[in-house]
């Protein structure tokens, strides 16, 4: 077996993988060269348990009496993630959302290039928005094709949503990213993400509400 | 002990009960009276064992024999997670993220009300963007005051995101969504939440990358 394909993650442990890895890449910039699991997990406010837990999922990355290599552990972190190479990404939606979504600049550094926007808006098509020039769903497959677009956010209006993403299952996208406010259907072999920001700030409202030191990370 | 007020619940926990109320909304909404907790977590793709004991942190809500009854387990739910009441909102940032949550549709029918918007620059100062006239941050603590405002969301280049989290927090803020891509530090008892893209791209990378079957939700 590959010890990075194992049998079943919780995702919560793929969530906080992330996370690891930011904070390694902050230690890289500050020069550290190894790390303890308990060093790792109180700049996360977690147990050094729960950090060895997550990286077992996925093989043997310690090394005893000197802990985590910290280039070694954020490379095998990105092999894990699938960010060790670049994935190409394409955006449906150029209205506001969309916008920020262009003009966001966390995607690069993390391995993901935004190269295609679309719009079903024919007025939209053919303009250019910052360095995209905007292009119509009738090309969706030969630009995935071309581009070899295996992930999309999709940023347009509710109502559009679930026919957006049929048609970009239909294409070839294998992951979806979706920021409109409802629930997508997509087959068992799509990945998909949804930013619902009203659940964001159901969590905020629940922990405002709470006295403090009421809820835990596991 | 208030049974809405337990020692200590895991933040996934949480996470589903916002879950949980979408899908007993959406059964509402079909004129469904009772659900039981298989119904609810089969809509979710989790197992019964899971609703009953996310729910059990927070109280015995079920009826033998006849499952949950859908409008008072959502009534119960909007007043775990404190939308039960309406919450004032503000928005700091009006580029283009900013302007797509001042449009965002999903915020009101779920108990939370943008009420005011800032940006640090002087020429947005005054102006009007849809319904709102954009503040001056010297005003904050006043607009915070009159409108008894808690929750705030950071819309914010990342090097001007930590200033604003510290002036929120200074002036009464305690719950914050940050949308800039960085980690914030915000006092113990402020509620934070970040909304990271990367992270959301990288879990989808991930789960690309994997065969079918391989991730659980737990």
């Amino acid at each position: 077996m590959d010890p990075t394909r194992p049998e079943s993650v919780p995702n919560p442990a793929v969530r906080r993988l992330s996370l690891y890895l930011r904070q390694l890449e902050a230690f890289a910039r500050k020069g550290r060269r190894t790390i303890s699991s308990k060093q790792l997990g109180q700049s996360l406010g977690l147990t050094d348990a729960q950090v060895r837990k997550d990286l077992a999922y996925f093989g043997q990355f310690g090394h005893p009496g000197i802990g985590y290599r910290v280039d070694d552990l954020i490379a095998q972190v990105r092999r894990i993630l699938g960010t060790d190479k670049i994935w190409n990404v394409l955006l449906v939606g150029a209205g506001n959302l969309g916008r920020a979504l262009m003009s966001y600049k966390g995607f690069d550094a993390k391995g993901f290039r935004l190269v295609a926007v679309f719009d079903s808006d024919p007025s939209k098509v053919g303009k250019k928005q910052g360095p995209f020039v905007i292009e119509s769903l009738n090309d969706l497959r030969e630009v995935i094709d071309r581009h070899a677009i295996r992930l999309a956010m999709i940023a347009v209006p509710a109502d559009a949503a679930q026919d957006i993403a049929d048609r970009l299952v239909e294409a070839g996208i294998r992951g979806l990213l979706n920021f409109a406010p409802l629930s997508l259907k997509v087959p068992e072999e799509v990945a998909l993400n949804a930013v619902d920001l009203a659940v964001q700030m159901e969590q905020l409202s629940f922990q405002v509400n709470m006295p403090l030191g009421q809820t835990k990370e596991t």
